[in-house]
C-alpha cells in the first residue's frame, strides 16, 4: 500500500504526496481503517467518499429504505406496491453506487476479500430478484411474501460507517462458541427436569388454575419449565403441584436455583468475559492501526535536517489545513506551538505522531465580556441596589430557594388541579420561574447564558416558556373544549414535571451520577442500533407470519368476538383474558411494541402461547428464538458494557493517566482542565454558575487574556473506547513502532496477555 | 500479645512455649483471628475451644433454636410453649457458658470491645425478657408476640465460626452508602414518572383488564410503577393506556429503559465493584494476619545457630504433631523432607513460615494393589479371554456405549411406561447397567474402584441399586395397590433419571463447567446461609403479621369461600384468581415458600397485593423492603460472586500462580499435578478410569514406588477466597514481616492500590 518515495530533499512536498499524508491522518483522527489506493486520483475519490455530506446521504437512504415497512402490507399508512417499490430501487441504486465508490478507492483484492461488500452486493441482488418476483406475482393477482424485507438492515450493518454496530455484532458472534457449551448444558438440565415433572406430574390427574391438565406432555413440559426459566410463569406452574403436596415445591426450588440463578449468572459470566476480552483486543488493533497511518503520513513527508528526518513548519501547516480545511489561524498557531518543541521550525517523528490527536482536542475560544447592561447603562447595573441583586442571585441560597419551590410546585402538581386556588397558584410558580430567569439574564452575561454547551440554561427556559405557553392555552380553551389539542398538552405536561429534574444539578452525589450516565449514553445508543437490526429482522419475519390473526377492537367495539381479538382460536385463552388484543404484528409501529414486551420477558409465554393458538404451536419457536438472542445475548452484553464502563470509570479516578499531549499542553500553560475551581467564583463573568454543564467552561477565567486554549476532557471520557484508548496510549513507549500491518490486523485477545500485561490487567 | 522471652538458647523450648507456637499455627492453618490470652492455662482452654466436639455441639444448638419456630405458633408441628420454652432456655444457656469460655480465653479489653459478643449477650438478654413477658401473658391467656424469635438468626452469624456469613453481610453493609444515591435517584426518577402518570391517565376514566379503575391514586400508581421496574407487572400495567392511544407506550418505554434497564445495571455495577473492592481487602488482611502469626510462633521457638535464628527439628516435629495430632510418622518426614533446605538439621525462618500451609496440603497414600481376582486365580484373571475384557471395559468406546445406552434409556423413560413392552425394556436396562457395574469392578481394584474420592463411582453404583430395587418393588406390587409409597417411590424415580447426568462426564466441555460449578459451590453455600438469615428474620415477622388471614383448603373442599381462601376481603382479587390460598405465612415452611416466590420475584405484586388486602394497604412494604434488601442486594451480591469467580478462575488459567511450597514439593519431585496425563492409561491398576473426579488420582502411577506424596490442587480451587489468597501470597516477599498488627486491622480499601498494585489490578 505505501507507494515507492523518491530520496528526500529539501524542496516541500509535493500537492499529491500532502494529500495522501492528509488522507492517512484524517483516517488516524477518525479511526478510519479503509485501506485505499495512493494514486492521486484514488486519494481525491477517497477524500470525496469521506465527505460528510456523501455519508449523510448514505445515511437518509438507509433509514428511508428501512421506513418503506412502514407503508407496506401490512402497513401503518399504506402505499401502493409500485410507490414503495420504485422508491426501494431508488435506495438500491444508491447503495451500489456508495458500493462502486468504494471500490474505486480500495484495491481491487481487498475490496472482494471484504465479506461486508459481498454481502451488501448479495443483499442488492437478493432485494431485486424479490421484487421481481414478488411484482409479477401481484400483478397476476397472486399474493406471495415480501421476504428480501428482514435483509434491509444488512445495509445498516454492512456500510463501512457503522463500525460500532457491527463491533457490538461481533462481541455477540465471539461469545458463540463459549456461550453454546454452556447453552446445551443448559438445555440438558432443562430437559431432564422436564423428564422428571412428566414422570412425577403427568398421571396425577392434576388441574391448573384454569382447569386445563397439568405438565402431561413432554414438549408442553418443556416450554413451561423453559419459561420458568425466565421466571415469567413462577409461581403459577408450581401451585397445583404444590396444592396437591407441600414436597413438590423442592422440585421447582432446585430447578429455580440451577437454572435460574446459576445458569443464568454464567451466561453472563461468560458473555462479560468475553466482552472484555474482545473489547481489549480491539481497542490495541485501533491504538496500533492509527500508529501505523501515522508513521506512514511522516514517512511521505519527511526531510532530512542533520542526523534526523523531520516535517517542516510549512509542510505540517499545509497538511493541518488539507485535513481540517476550517482551521483557523490562531487555532493552528497554537498546535503549532505545542507541536513544535524547543521552537526549531520544524517537528520530529514523536511529535508528528501526535497530530491526529491534536486534531481532535477541543479549542475553546476565551472572552471575557461585559454585560450589555453595563455597557448601555454602567451607572445603573453598577448601582448598589443592582449589585446586591447579582450577589444575591449569584449566591448559592438563592439555588436552594428555588429548589424549595420546585419541590413544593412538585406537591401542587400531586394534587387535583380543578381546585381553583391550585390551578391559581400554577401561575405564581410561572411567575416565579420567568422572574428567575430573568434575573440570571440580568445578572450574568446572556450569551454566555445561552452559550453552546449550557444545556441546562437552555433546557430550563424552553420548559418554562413550554409551561407558560401550556397553562395559557389549557386556560383560554378550558371551558370551550376539554382537552382541546390532547397529545401536545400532554407534551407540555411532561415538559412541566420534567422541570423536576433540575433538583438533581443541586445534589452533588446526583449529578455524579446523571454525569456518567451521560457519559456512557452514546455509546449506549450503538446497543440502540443493535437492538433496532434484530427487532427489524423479528418484526419482518413476525408481520409476515403472524399479521391480521389478532385484531383490537376499541373498548366500545360491542362485536360478539371483540374481546376474542376476532379470532374464535383464543376463546379462553390467557391472552383474551389479559385483553392482549393490541399486542399484534398487523404493523410495524405495533411489532416493535410486541417485541419490546418480550424483550422485557414478563408475561411472554402468554404472548406466545396466544400467537401459537391461532397458527401452530411450532410458532413458540419464533418467541423463544427471540428470547435467546435478545435476552441472553444482547441484554447480557448491554449489561456487561454498563459494568465495564462503570469499572473503567472507577480505575481512573484512582490512576490518573495523562498522555504526551496533555503533558505537553500544561507544560505550555495553554490547557483547560475541566471542573478545575469548581466551586463559588461570585466575580465570574462569563459563565453562569447554573448547570452540570457550565462548570466546564469556569476553569477559563484564571486567565485574565482572551485567547484560545485547548480544552482537555479529564476524568470525563464520552465513551469507555476513548477511555481504553487513552489507557493503552499512556502505555506504548513514544518511539514504539508497533507490529506490521498484518501483524496487527490478525491480532487475537489469546496473544495479548503477552504483549501488554499491565492494559490487559488494568481495565 | 507477644510474651516476653528469655534470650534464646540451644536448650528444648518449654512445653507452654511449644502450646503457644501451636495456637498460632493453628490459627494461621485455619484462618482463625481470634486474640486470646497467651498464659499456659489460657492457651489449653483456647486449643479446647477449638477442639472440633465443641464447635460442633455449638452449631447443633443454633439448629435446634433456630428449628424451634417449627414447633412454636403457629406451628408445623405444634408443641406446648411450655416444651419449647425449656428447650429455649437449653440453647440460652449453652451460648452463654459458650460466650463465656470465650470471655476467659481473650483479653478483657478485646472481649467488650467486639460487638460480636456485645451483640449475643444482648440478644440473650432480650430472648430472656421476651419469655418471661410471654409466659406470664400466656398464663393470664392473653395473647402476645413473641418478637425476639426474629433475633434468633443473631446466634448463627455472631458465633465466631460463622466467619463467611459474616464477611457476605458485611460486604453489603459496604454497599450501601455508596448504593444509597443511586437509590434515591432512582426513586426520585420512579416519583416522577409517578406524577407524569397521574397527570397522563389519571383523569382519562380508564378501566385495567379487571375493570378497576386504572391509575388514579399516586399512590397507587408509585406502587405500580415500582412493580414494573422488578417487570412483574408488564405489559399489563401498560395495557390500558395502550389501548386507548398507541403513543402512550412510549411513557413505559422510556420507564422500563430508564429504570428498569439503566437502573438495575447500575446497582449491580455499584454492588459488583464494591464486593471487589473490600473481597480484596479482606484477602489481603487475612493473609498479613497469618504471616503475623507465623512470625510470633517463630519468635517463641527460634534459637541461634551462627548468625541465622532457626527452629530446630526435634522442635518442629513437636510442634507439628500438637497442631495435628494424628500426623502419621511418614507424613511428618515428608514435610520434613519439604521444609528442610540442605539437610540442616533445622529450618530458617521463610521455611517456618511455610508450615501452616504445607499442613493444608493434601497428602495421599499411593500404593499399587493387584486384583484380588489376580492374587486368587491369577491363571484364569491373566487369561486372554479375560485380558481382551478388561481391555475392552477400558476402551472408550465402552464408555461410548453405555453414553448411547443412557440416552435410548431417557427416550424411554420419556415413554409411556405402561406399555408392557417398555416396562420389560426397563428390566434390560436395568441389567446392562449391572453388568457394567460388574464389569468395572472385574476389571479395576474394587478398593480403587470404591474409593474415597471416586464420587461418580458411588453415585452410579447407589443409583443403579436404587433403580434395582424400585423396579423390584414396583412390579410386585404394582397390582396390589397402585402408588403405594408414593414419596420413596418419587424419589426413586428421580434418582432413575439423575442417572442420566452421567453423559455430562463423557463429553469434556460439560466436565469442565460442571467442575467449575461445583468448586464455586462451597462459598456458594456462604449465601445460602446469608439468604437463611434473611428469611428467617422476614419468616418471623410475616408469621406474626399475616398468620391465619390466608387459608388452603384441599381442592375437593366445598365451602364457600374455599376459593376465595377462607377470606371474603379476597373477592375478586387476583390473589384469589390464581389460586395462590396456599401461599400464606401459617407455619415456617410456607413462609420460606413464600419468601422464595418473592424472590424469584414474578407475580410478587398479586401476592403482596392479597396480603394487603386481608390487612392494610401499608402490608405492601413488607414486600418492598423484602424486595429491596433481597433483589436488589443479595441476588446482585450473589451475581456479583459467580463473576468474581469466574474472572478469578479465567485469570488463573492464564498466568499459573505458584507459590513458594509449591516449587519446593516439585523440585522433591513429590507431589502430583492433578489432571496430569489425563487421557489413557491402559495398564493403570489403581485407579478406576472412571469418573471426573478419579482423574485426580491418575498422576500416581508413574512413580512405581509406593510412597506418600502431595496433591497439589493446580487450576482447582476450591473457593475464590483460597484463589485470591494464593495470588496475593505469591506476590509477597517471603521475607517480608508485613505491616504491624494495629495496621493490619485497620486496612481499609482505598489504601491498596499504592501498596499492591498488581494484586489491586490482577483480579
Amino acid at each position: 500500500m505505501r507507494r515507492p518515495r523518491s530520496e528526500p530533499a529539501e524542496q516541500p512536498p509535493a500537492q499529491e504526496d500532502l494529500l495522501l499524508a492528509a488522507a492517512y491522518v484524517s483516517d488516524a483522527q477518525y479511526n478510519r481503517n479503509v485501506p485505499f489506493e495512493t494514486s492521486p486520483r484514488a486519494i481525491r475519490l477517497y477524500c470525496f467518499y469521506n465527505h460528510w455530506t456523501l455519508r449523510v446521504a448514505t445515511y437518509i437512504f438507509i433509514c428511508v429504505d428501512l421506513s418503506l415497512a412502514l407503508f407496506e402490507e401490512p402497513a401503518v399508512y399504506p402505499l401502493p406496491f409500485l410507490a414503495t417499490a420504485t422508491v426501494e430501487i431508488l435506495c438500491l441504486t444508491v447503495f451500489f453506487g456508495r458500493l462502486m465508490h468504494f471500490a474505486k478507492v480500495t484495491p481491487q483484492i481487498v475490496f472482494w476479500k471484504d465479506t461486508k461488500n459481498i454481502c451488501i452486493l448479495v443483499t442488492i441482488g437478493l432485494t431485486l430478484l424479490d421484487l421481481i418476483i414478488y411484482g409479477s406475482l401481484e400483478a397476476a393477482h397472486i399474493h406471495s411474501v415480501r421476504w428480501s424485507r428482514a435483509l434491509r438492515p444488512f445495509f445498516l450493518i454492512n456500510l463501512p460507517e457503522s463500525r460500532q454496530v457491527r463491533r457490538a455484532l461481533r462481541s455477540i458472534r465471539n461469545t458463540l462458541p463459549d456461550i453454546l457449551y454452556v447453552f446445551l448444558l443448559f438445555m440438558f438440565s432443562v430437559l431432564v427436569f422436564s423428564l422428571m415433572a412428566l414422570k412425577l406430574f403427568g398421571d396425577r390427574g392434576l388441574k391448573t388454575a384454569e382447569g386445563s391438565p397439568y405438565l402431561t406432555n413432554i414438549l408442553e413440559i418443556a416450554f413451561e419449565l423453559y419459561v420458568l426459566v425466565t421466571t415469567a410463569n413462577s409461581p403459577d406452574v408450581m401451585m397445583p403441584a404444590y396444592d396437591f403436596n407441600g414436597w413438590y415445591s423442592l422440585f421447582f426450588i432446585a430447578y429455580i436455583i440451577i437454572n435460574t440463578y446459576i445458569f443464568m449468572s454464567v451466561f453472563l459470566a461468560v458473555v462479560y468475559n468475553n466482552y472484555r476480552k474482545h473489547l481489549k483486543n480491539e481497542i490495541r488493533k485501533l491504538v496500533y492501526l492509527k500508529r501505523y497511518k501515522m508513521i506512514e503520513a511522516f514517512n511521505i513527508l519527511k526531510v532530512q535536517v542533520g542526523v534526523e528526518f523531520v516535517v517542516q513548519e510549512a509542510t505540517w501547516k499545509r497538511l493541518a489545513r488539507l485535513v481540517v480545511p476550517d482551521l483557523s489561524t490562531s487555532h493552528l498557531e497554537l498546535l503549532w506551538k505545542i507541536s513544535d518543541e524547543g521552537q526549531k521550525g520544524h517537528v520530529d517523528r514523536m511529535n508528528f505522531l501526535r497530530l491526529a490527536d491534536l486534531l481532535n482536542i477541543q479549542v475553546v475560544t476565551v472572552s471575557i465580556k461585559k454585560h450589555p447592561l453595563d455597557i448601555w447603562m454602567p451607572r445603573i447595573y453598577q448601582s448598589s441596589a443592582s449589585l446586591l441583586v447579582q450577589r444575591m442571585v449569584r449566591h448559592r441560597v438563592f439555588v436552594w430557594v428555588y429548589d424549595v419551590i420546585i419541590l413544593l410546585n412538585a406537591v401542587f402538581i400531586a394534587l387535583d388541579e380543578k381546585s381553583p386556588i391550585i390551578s391559581r397558584m400554577e401561575w405564581l410558580f410561572l411567575s416565579l420561574y420567568i422572574a428567575e430567569i430573568l434575573l440570571k439574564l440580568y445578572t450574568y452575561e446572556p450569551r454566555a447564558y445561552f452559550g453552546r454547551r449550557q444545556f441546562w440554561n437552555w433546557f430550563d427556559v424552553l420548559i418554562v416558556i413550554a409551561a407558560l405557553v401550556a397553562t395559557v392555552a389549557n386556560a383560554t380553551i378550558h371551558s370551550a373544549r376539554k382537552y382541546n389539542s390532547q397529545q401536545i398538552l400532554d407534551i407540555v405536561l411532561i415538559l412541566r414535571i420534567l422541570r423536576l429534574l433540575r433538583v438533581i444539578i443541586s445534589i452533588q452525589r446526583f449529578r455524579v451520577i446523571v454525569t456518567t450516565l451521560i457519559n456512557i449514553g452514546p455509546t449506549m445508543l450503538t446497543f440502540g442500533g443493535l437492538v433496532f437490526v434484530v427487532y427489524y429482522m423479528f418484526a419482518i419475519i413476525g408481520m409476515e407470519v403472524f399479521q391480521g390473526k389478532v385484531h383490537f377492537y376499541d373498548a366500545n367495539f360491542t362485536a360478539p368476538d371483540a374481546l376474542l381479538c376476532g379470532n374464535p382460536a383464543l376463546k379462553g385463552s390467557a391472552f383474551a383474558r389479559a385483553r392482549y388484543c393490541k399486542n399484534n404484528f398487523n404493523h410495524l409501529a405495533s411489532a416493535f411494541l410486541v417485541l419490546t414486551e418480550l424483550t422485557v420477558v414478563n408475561q411472554w409465554h402468554v404472548i406466545a402461547g396466544g400467537f401459537a393458538l391461532v397458527t401452530h404451536q411450532a410458532a413458540k419457536l419464533y418467541f423463544i428464538v427471540f428470547h435467546i438472542v435478545v435476552v441472553i445475548l444482547i441484554v447480557n452484553i448491554f449489561i456487561a458494557f454498563v459494568l465495564e464502563a462503570f469499572f473503567v470509570a472507577y480505575s481512573l479516578e484512582k490512576s490518573e493517566i495523562e498522555t504526551a499531549i496533555e503533558k505537553k499542553i500544561q507544560e505550555l500553560g495553554v490547557g483547560i482542565q475541566e471542573e478545575e475551581e469548581q466551586d463559588e467564583k461570585p466575580t465570574a463573568n462569563l459563565s453562569a454558575k447554573d448547570g452540570g454543564f457550565s462548570e466546564e467552561d469556569e476553569g477559563v477565567e484564571r486567565k485574565a487574556s482572551k485567547g484560545l486554549y485547548c480544552r482537555i476532557a479529564s476524568n470525563k471520557y464520552r465513551t469507555v473506547d476513548a477511555l481504553l484508548q487513552r489507557m493503552f496510549e499512556s502505555e506504548l513507549a513514544p518511539d514504539d513502532d508497533g507490529p506490521s500491518l498484518d501483524e496487527i490486523l490478525s491480532f487475537s485477545p489469546s496473544d495479548m496477555y503477552l504483549k501488554n500485561p499491565n492494559f490487559e490487567s488494568s481495565a
